[in-house]
């Protein structure tokens, strides 16, 4: 395709050929999303049938995954997990040679950096491993897919990357760290959804329903959001003035969590594990710094008071 | 004050005075709010000094906390504890006979409905307990206060009490409701730190720091807030089905947060503690539902599997 840009040269756009392999729902959702963009888009899977809606919307099927790879520069795998790609890669060998890698399964950063080692013997261009931030659904939208790996080669495959997501974001050189922040972003929403849960099933015992609760539990999740960035900054320089309550302040509350959960009876663990650490960092001599300080507890393998 | 309305007739608009008991911080903060918003100000504190700004700003101190009291129908009182509280208005008994009297301290559900006996028993017209859900520098804008008690009381006087915040919600007549509320969502907001301070301990172990991970990690925290409206409805509704992940996959991938965390050095505590609460899920027959099932194990005092 050709296009007049503004000051009247003609710019040549070309969509690189992508090859995706693996087409679970989030493979078929790639997939769908680089056709959306243009790109010339190759196939595979073991179960050739789940193609079936890309093929009809301009996907080429290829026969095997050798055929697959050979179709273009840029091959994104998305399996079940890193022993499946193992399955699928190890007896590719050579076609890898001079392509670049763009692996999205989840797995770890251990995994991650093996893979990384395995392409480079097979002379592959480059490795990127990736993980994906986002359900199916959000895929081609605003998804938040993060990447690790040789800088060169994201940037090169940019473009496509980014019509996976919009929030496609670089994160550095070394292949462990997409795997390392998707669990850190899982770990965080676990503890939300968790925080949601306990308020929700406390309200509950007290005849209030999670649909009346949800609303306001929005807004204080809002409010904490505000002061992230501020903790951020108090984590990277390691001191934790209390620019808004103190952990001593903190932990009166704390206390009121675990008496209002063990009066109306509903499970009172994680408030006296969330009223533990602070105590600990209190014991430690924390009692007059903000929240923030606890990082040291969390940096600490036994916990830093203990 | 009179006003000519678009349709052009003259409207009485009057604020009614208002009587602050309680200077510290947020106190200070409260009564500003309301002189912004055109009201007489009435204020009173143990340490007379604290009031000089608010007098500068046109508000009235009192001599004493009977003759704050006096000075009109709405008496907001906001004090360091529930103990202060009895202590500042035991005295005064008789002299909040007819007036409405909002208590903005924070308290258990258990504290706000005994004065809610003790503010009936001194013929009040009206007892609402409050909690603030926002920092002093957030009162006046669009801070969340919320309210319990009658909701008459709360209609009257809503115009005063949304210029606190214009978040100002009442949530019913039970008086403990603030209070609960209030604990629900500071054990929302610890969770939401807590998750955060997990995170950038496990990636500041691999050389992110705090500042590079916080965009991600409220990207991540996005995302978890479009899920809750839908968390909710299965709540209430008793059933989880997985619309996006099943706990199963969750647990799989909790055992690369613990196995990552355990790699780099740094506290496993909370991932394990994550974990432990899905597994007792999945041990009761869950690990095809989706997270919200997990509000079962919040409901049970020793956890619902146990």
């Amino acid at each position: 395709m050709t296009h007049q840009n503004n000051s009247g040269e003609y710019t040549m756009e070309t969509r690189t050929p992508v090859t995706v392999l693996g087409l679970g729902l989030m493979g078929q959702a790639l997939a769908g999303a680089l056709l959306g963009a243009g790109h010339p888009v190759t196939v595979w899977n073991r179960t050739p049938a789940k193609a079936g809606d890309l093929v009809a919307r301009g996907a080429r099927l290829a026969g095997s995954a050798e055929e697959a790879v050979a179709a273009g520069p840029l091959v994104i795998v998305c399996l079940s997990d890193y022993d499946a790609v193992r399955g699928l890669l190890g007896p590719l060998g050579g076609a890898l040679g001079g392509r670049v890698l763009v692996n999205l399964t989840s797995g770890t950063s251990q995994e991650a950096r093996e893979t990384a080692e395995w392409a480079a013997g097979q002379a592959a261009a480059a490795y990127l491993d990736g993980a994906i931030m986002a359900t199916p659904a959000a895929i081609g939208t605003d998804a938040v897919v993060v990447y690790s790996g040789p800088q060169a080669a994201f940037d090169r495959h940019e473009p496509a990357l980014r019509s996976l997501g919009s929030g496609a974001t670089y994160l550095g050189a070394d292949h462990g760290l997409a795997a390392l922040y998707d669990v850190a972003v899982l770990s965080l929403a676990w503890n939300v959804l968790n925080g949601y849960l306990q308020g929700a099933a406390l309200l509950g015992a007290a005849g209030v329903d999670a649909v009346t609760f949800t609303p306001i539990a929005l807004k204080g999740i809002e409010t904490v959001n505000t002061w992230l960035p501020g903790y951020a900054k108090q984590i990277d320089e390691g001191a934790y003035p209390a620019y808004d309550s103190t952990l001593d302040t903190h932990v009166a509350a704390m206390n009121h969590l675990i008496h209002e959960s063990e009066a109306l009876g509903v499970n009172a663990e994680l408030p006296r594990f969330v009223k533990a650490l602070a105590d600990r960092a209190i014991a430690g001599g924390r009692g007059g710094d903000g929240y923030a300080a606890l990082v040291e507890q969390f940096r600490s393998p036994a916990g830093a008071g203990a």
